[in-house]
């Protein structure tokens, strides 16, 4: 397995599992560590996880006691398909030997996105990818009480957040019109709000120019044309790429989206190469398109599946939807399937509705609004995704969409499923049945329901 | 419609809203009320919600100002099917008249089942069905110190809940040897831990013998043999049944399940006849035989089917699978379709698993544990019912599997649905994700895979 994170590492224990001492499972990784929640950085740079060392599900010497071979700090520089080699080296010595294989894993992962601008190198500016990504931020964060982040994806968002709760003073740059771009712009404008609620500084259609250093090579602003936003750090979270210049060098061949092709059993295109997790395309089941995206949920299933199969067992991975969650201050956000944006790309033409309602009954103490947005098929009124922002305990509602969406349920069908009621969890129509009835109304109409 | 609330009411408003004028809308109600959420009576018992008249979500007289003709503290004492008639009394003066419909909807609900026992009717001994029980029993509560609940269902265990809230002693009796009885004996064990951890007195595979009363006729024990436990106020939580004696008088067919039988529109077998809610009997999915589940969710849906056909459009009722939550405590309990012994009853062999994972990421602040058992067909692993115990935030999660359950997926099937992480709502693989991968896995083996 080439990297020891969700992808490769979780292959390397489900093959271990089920074949034991008939396979001999090695595991090269780059970095000093294995299997952690890269998930969780955010919540370490905003104190609320103690620790790094508490991400880590599994340490390398861990995973050695269950017999696998770990290497860390060791990378594979190039692989050998003809021959069924790669190369691997020392990261620290640049010690190199040949090692044979009989099946590849690639799991390379992502790398973030850097755009190419002055200073971006600086000391203070930071990637949020890696445990020691979070521990330079960590550190860099006491003392500092202006940041710049460049960026509102989720990685973004998060960071936001984070440094709020450290008392920093954050400014966020959005180069488009709206923050969380996974959502449609009306879904958005709910995250913007709760952005600007918690003090961020949103500036939205706003890119960073230059990275400003001071004498000694230190970071001392994000200048945007003119102005100059002084900031003692600042965080990119521009998205990733995935990491297949290994791959591509070997001659396993790309799909559409840019990332390793694979089939259902995570095959790639080259006999005896698989690969899993964030350099891999998936199938997405609305679109039916091959899509990259980078999610930890993905890469655990893709590197379980492809460890099922190496290790002697039979497994498929279904494809994606691309759910996803987030938190930014009190507001919920997640969504499924293809926003309104993604669906046009597709080719469908739709019809959308919104409901604001609370998560539990409205009677209740706490109950505090939730808007869930669905896009349906024009027409049939096939669910082709869902979108929430609210309050507490309305966020994993989103599963409920995306198990609808999984199995090509229609609005109407999911409007009628019996879904759990009590007053502390819900009102009697459920958020997702009520939004799914008014869009099944809405596509009888033939027209989107705004809100 | 005859009964002006969940299933009679939602009826009338639908088919006002869809026919207008066109229709004359008369609403027959016994109380003084229409349209509340008696769900949420525990509730206020508790000192959770502040007032029974919070439940109100539209009064008698908001609904004559959308059109339809209430008629409170009214009562049908017959129907003529033939005549197309049927007798209302006026509660208090006893007054008759005739009124005839064209078409007629039978929504008596249910009524609390009362044990022929010595003192039932005794001052101190509560229902909690209506909001004058509610009001009744609220007040009895002040100055009370010590309460025996006579069930340990829904109503049973959330009065329990409320009583400890409101600082009474509680001793609860229920006769099988578990509460919670629309759950497997192992999950009911995590329910009766939480209950006497809150300091109820759980005493189970016990009945209650009578009600003992003072010379003031007044409540002052239960006696269970030999053993008088005292008691200031009692309640019975020991089911409900259908309310069907009208539709029987007026030869409206009943079916199996010993409620209204009604078919996918929610008509009964004569002519211009309909019901819905706690009176009818559904189609259950999974065992896709008829039962009477009296739930909220069940009576709100079944009569907008029967509005909307009544007013002149198209629907259908799809069916149930008995999807219900609750809280206890701390504890989130919920469940779907089939139990173990309902499976067993339906004909099916089964294979179950349970998994114990915390609701979020285990390095979470506030990650505590959940418990998801799934039921599943031996062979096919098809998804017969699923379970849930578990902290905050765990028991909505019964939706992503009643949605699974409702599109006939497989275990392994669910095992690979894209849900939603990030570590404030979940593990990467989601408890559900987990349990139904056990559960695949357990199906494979032939051999349940007990906790």
């Amino acid at each position: 397995m080439i990297g020891g994170d969700a992808g490769g590492m979780t292959a390397a224990s489900q093959a271990k599992r089920l074949a034991g001492d008939a396979l001999d499972v090695v595991v090269v990784e780059r970095g000093e560590y294995t299997s952690y929640a890269a998930c969780g950085l955010p919540y370490v740079v905003a104190g609320e996880v103690d620790s790094v060392e508490d991400l880590v599900v599994r340490s390398p010497e861990a995973h050695r006691e269950r017999g696998i071979l770990v290497h860390t700090r060791t990378e594979v520089t190039s692989i050998d398909t003809d021959a069924g080699t790669v190369t691997v080296a020392e990261v620290d010595s640049g010690a190199q030997r040949t090692e044979s294989y009989d099946d590849l894993v690639i799991a390379t992962g992502a790398v973030p996105v850097r755009p190419p601008l002055p200073g971006i190198d600086a000391r203070g500016v930071f990637d949020l990818r890696t445990i020691p990504d979070a521990t330079a931020l960590d550190e860099s964060v006491r003392g500092a009480s202006r940041a710049v982040i460049v960026g509102g994806g989720y990685i973004g968002l998060e960071v936001a957040e984070a440094f709020i709760a450290r008392g920093l003073g954050v400014t966020l740059l959005e180069a488009s019109d709206q923050p969380a771009g996974t959502l449609d712009p009306d879904m958005a404008e709910l995250v913007a709000a709760e952005l600007r609620r918690l003090g961020v500084d949103l500036r939205l259609g706003t890119s960073a120019d230059e990275f400003e250093v001071d004498d000694t090579g230190r970071l001392r602003g994000v200048r945007v044309g003119e102005d100059l936003i002084p900031a003692d750090v600042a965080v990119l979270g521009v998205g990733v790429r995935p990491n297949v210049e290994l791959a591509e060098a070997a001659g396993v061949p790309l799909g559409p989206s840019g990332a390793i092709a694979v089939d259902r059993r995570m095959r790639t295109r080259v006999e005896g190469v698989w690969a899993a997790g964030d350099c891999v395309e998936s199938f997405h089941r609305v679109s039916r398109q091959a899509v990259n995206i980078a999610l930890g949920t993905h890469a655990n299933k893709q590197g379980r599946v492809v460890g099922t199969n190496i290790g002697g067992g039979y497994a498929t991975f279904e494809g994606v939807l691309g759910t996803a969650i987030m938190r930014v201050g009190d507001a919920e956000i997640a969504r499924t399937g293809l926003n309104e944006r993604e669906a046009a790309a597709a080719g469908f033409e739709i019809i959308t509705a919104s409901t604001t309602t609370p998560a539990r009954a409205h009677y209740f103490p706490g109950a505090e609004p939730a808007v869930v947005k669905l896009v349906a098929e024009r027409g049939s009124g096939r669910l082709l995704g869902g979108q929430i922002v609210g309050g507490a305990n309305s966020g994993k509602r989103i599963d409920t969409i995306a198990t609808a969406l999984w199995n090509g349920m229609t609005v109407a069908e999911l409007a009628g499923v019996d879904l759990a009621y009590a007053p502390p969890f819900s009102p009697v129509w459920d958020p997702v049945l009520l939004a799914a009835g008014r869009t099944a109304a809405a596509v009888e109409a033939g027209e989107s329901d705004r809100r």
